[in-house]
């Protein structure tokens, strides 16, 4: 049985989505980082990065997120949940899973904590500001995604197949919710995330986690 | 056969040294990026986001270093340059593939252009000092990394195995030479890079790139 260790909302919620479309057994083991159990000696032991999530599978300890989907629908190949290996569609889904965590989610992390960058309030203004619009402005990461979302014809980031990178663009399309433009003001991406919200297994893992509505 | 976009010693490097090892035959394409031909309309077309490289291969049009590295690995499995599918070898293979590019990369890119961040010089002097200090500073990420090359009991990220993470790693770690306190500094790096400077694929890569020693 995989457990996967998590906090409610953080980028557990990718995989632990991949998880429930899947349908194998897990367990969820809450990080509490509330006291910050993300930076406590065992936790490091996991991950020596001591950020959330780690997947267990028997002797693997895995962290990454996007590392924990792709183990995830290797392990699982009959859930479909990536094009088959070789292909030029698997090369699109490892395009769009990279992208979405080396820019919009590394981006992320900067308009979250600026202040991991910067010495004053002022300075931490200004980094804020520039990774809100790197993200959000005009020409940015979610207006690439939205293109890629529209010239896919949809729904998913590789047209009619559902891939984990889905489940990925949604919750870093939800962390962008507090934005002054967010993702769902997109027309492909609203379509998008609607038709995720609508999908099953992505309620559960929202309902499991505890996260109310606005959900993005 | 392949075309691979280049500018000398941009993160191209690392698939072009993942070309050398497989014997694939391929082509260089120069991006002028002295006159910002990266931002051109027709360079757009193939990669919206503006960056280096791209690969093409017949009709795929493939971006994100660390995509190109996963579609080279899956095309061509005879040269054993990843871990068979599904197992916890190829797990591994991607956390370090994964964390290289969304936090090391990542880091790097803020510590070059920290302009990109900030609206005056003050408050970039403060981003670059902290994204040196998190990559290169006491249990940073390079501390992370040469960690992992200890537990593997090198020379390679995987121990024994080597994959096209390792080519990777080497092209970040050089990127951090100019640091006080760079890769090189580091007990289980130094012996990794100078592995890497001896094969005779990387040698052709920074040949044909015209990059000249110091390469780390």
């Amino acid at each position: 049985m995989y457990q996967l260790y998590y906090f409610p909302g953080n980028a557990n919620l990718v995989p632990h989505m991949v998880l429930e479309e899947i349908g194998a057994p897990y367990q969820l083991v809450l990080v509490d980082r509330a006291n910050n159990a993300q930076k406590s000696p065992e936790y490091l032991k996991l991950n020596p990065t001591g950020r959330i999530p780690v997947l267990i599978d028997g002797d693997l300890v895995l962290f990454e997120t996007a590392a924990i989907c792709l183990h995830l629908v290797d392990r699982h190949p009959d859930a479909g949940l990536a094009p088959a290996l070789g292909t030029k569609e698997r090369a699109e889904f490892y395009k769009w899973l990279v992208y979405l965590t080396n820019t919009l989610q590394a981006e992320l992390i900067t308009y979250f904590y600026p202040h991991r960058m910067t010495d004053d309030e002022a300075a931490a203004e200004q980094v804020k500001r520039h990774a809100e619009a790197h993200i959000s402005g005009e020409g940015g990461m979610l207006d690439i995604l939205d293109a890629q979302l529209g010239q896919s014809s949809g729904p998913w980031l590789l047209g009619a197949h559902y891939t984990a990178a889905d489940p990925y663009l949604m919750v870093l399309a939800r962390w962008t919710r507090g934005m002054a433009n967010p993702a769902r003001n997109r027309k492909h991406l609203a379509r998008f995330l609607e038709a995720m919200a609508a999908r099953p297994a992505v309620q559960r893992a929202f309902e499991q986690e505890g996260l109310k509505p606005p959900l993005y």
